[in-house]
């Protein structure tokens, strides 16, 4: 019977290392799978839901929409820190520079760009972390005072664009829905603070435009610049207002954003 | 030692048995999340390259691409045939439905909706198996041999709004790129065979429009649809150059398509 038992004793030991090994490799494709998918039915059936939004979205097919769907603010969070967001903006980056390579610029001082300015070239995304990755509907106060701060990092995959075209001579142009009164200084430092040097213009949305939605707002901006004699080559925003209207540029490219809507 | 042996026995049974359970757990969340990731960390990262390309194809940021990147052949398989693309094609047709439900129809008569042929209200799926859901280059013959056989099956989520659309009063025109001489007469039965019966008018490509860029020759039927009378309320298709050019209809929805690219 001792025999037995030291048998018995192997073999439970055996199962508990057995065990813990089967629940390591469980848990080892959840995390390595946490931009997309999810072991469990419940969170593997919201994840298929907002995959289906998040590409709405990106597509234009959902439209002024005011919150990310409450269901969605894990696969949002994940989506935005977890690295699926950087690769998406990196290859839309590589398509960019790709484009801008084959361009026959004139080098004329003429040669133009267009790149907004939240989300784009500087993230807001832990201000919306606080603010539950866009579940929470938009509060305008709230926003300001975080701008007002200074703070936003750049995106890395923006700014290696932007000092490439400005590398080549082009004249980029940013255009920001952003009040100029109130946060046209802090906007500036907070470009400057990040590395993003070199460009032509920074337009800010003066009084006569306040109210105005951002596509009118935008399109007279591109409209000026194109009566101004620019060539607007291209034309980048993460919002489908930056990327409609007049006066769009040559091409547009829409990055990436599934934390808020501006119409 | 006989006794000694029972145990060991007994804890190899056990042993098998965990083993076979660990293995089964293991597969699970893979079939689960099959849309969107694997246990690999090379698949895992692919997915990922994947995923971003997906996006950016359907956001249209990246362009005139003759074929899918072959790294992505199982990623489009995956997303194709394994509830995700039925899953992106459900959001939408809800988002339209909505839409719908909300238009001032005119009840005239002339109140109308755009819809593409191919990939829209008829998939080409089984196709494009055979062509490496797209990894292998535009095959022409192939494609207009596939055609004739007149065996594309609907897009079940697209029949219902299209039933919804007809029944609403709404005048359905089907603008597609196929040959009017050689596959008019396929394309009206196998649209009926699947139930597609009600529309106004299917406009297939007539000879004077052969060569033509779809962008081109579908804003030039729309504009006539519009000289007509028509309101186009929607304008339904799965390539950019559905939606792009005039007459461009009240509002534009982009279906999902990651196999193939249609200047």
């Amino acid at each position: 019977m001792a025999l037995l038992r030291a048998g018995e004793v192997l073999a439970f030991l055996l199962l508990a290392l057995l065990l813990s090994n089967a629940m390591s490799i469980r848990v080892h494709p959840r995390n390595n799978n946490s931009s997309s998918g999810s072991s469990s039915t419940s969170t593997v059936n919201n994840d298929s839901f907002c995959l289906s939004w998040r590409l709405a979205v990106e597509a234009n097919n959902v439209r002024a929409w005011r919150t990310v769907p409450t269901q969605c603010l894990r696969h949002v969070e994940i989506y935005m820190i977890d690295g699926q967001y950087d690769r998406d903006m990196e290859l839309i980056m590589e398509q960019i520079s790709s484009y801008v390579d084959g361009l026959p610029l004139l080098g004329d001082a003429m040669d133009a760009w267009v790149l907004d300015v939240d989300d784009t070239c500087i993230s807001n995304i832990y201000y919306y972390k606080g603010k539950k990755y866009g579940c929470d509907p938009y509060d305008p106060l709230g926003f300001r005072a975080w701008a007002t701060k200074g703070g936003c990092p750049a995106i890395p995959s923006v700014l290696r664009l932007f000092n490439k075209l400005v590398a080549k001579g082009i004249k980029v142009i940013l255009v920001t829905g952003r009040d100029e009164e109130s946060l046209g200084q802090v906007t500036r430092d907070n470009l400057h603070n990040q590395g993003f040097i070199g460009y032509e213009r920074l337009i800010l949305r003066s009084a006569e435009y306040k109210g105005q939605s951002a596509v009118n707002y935008k399109s007279n901006m591109r409209k000026q610049l194109e009566d101004a004699g620019y060539r607007i080559w291209g034309n980048v925003g993460d919002q489908w207002s930056d990327l409609q209207g007049d006066c769009l540029g040559n091409r547009t490219f829409k990055l990436p954003n599934p934390m808020y809507f501006v119409p």
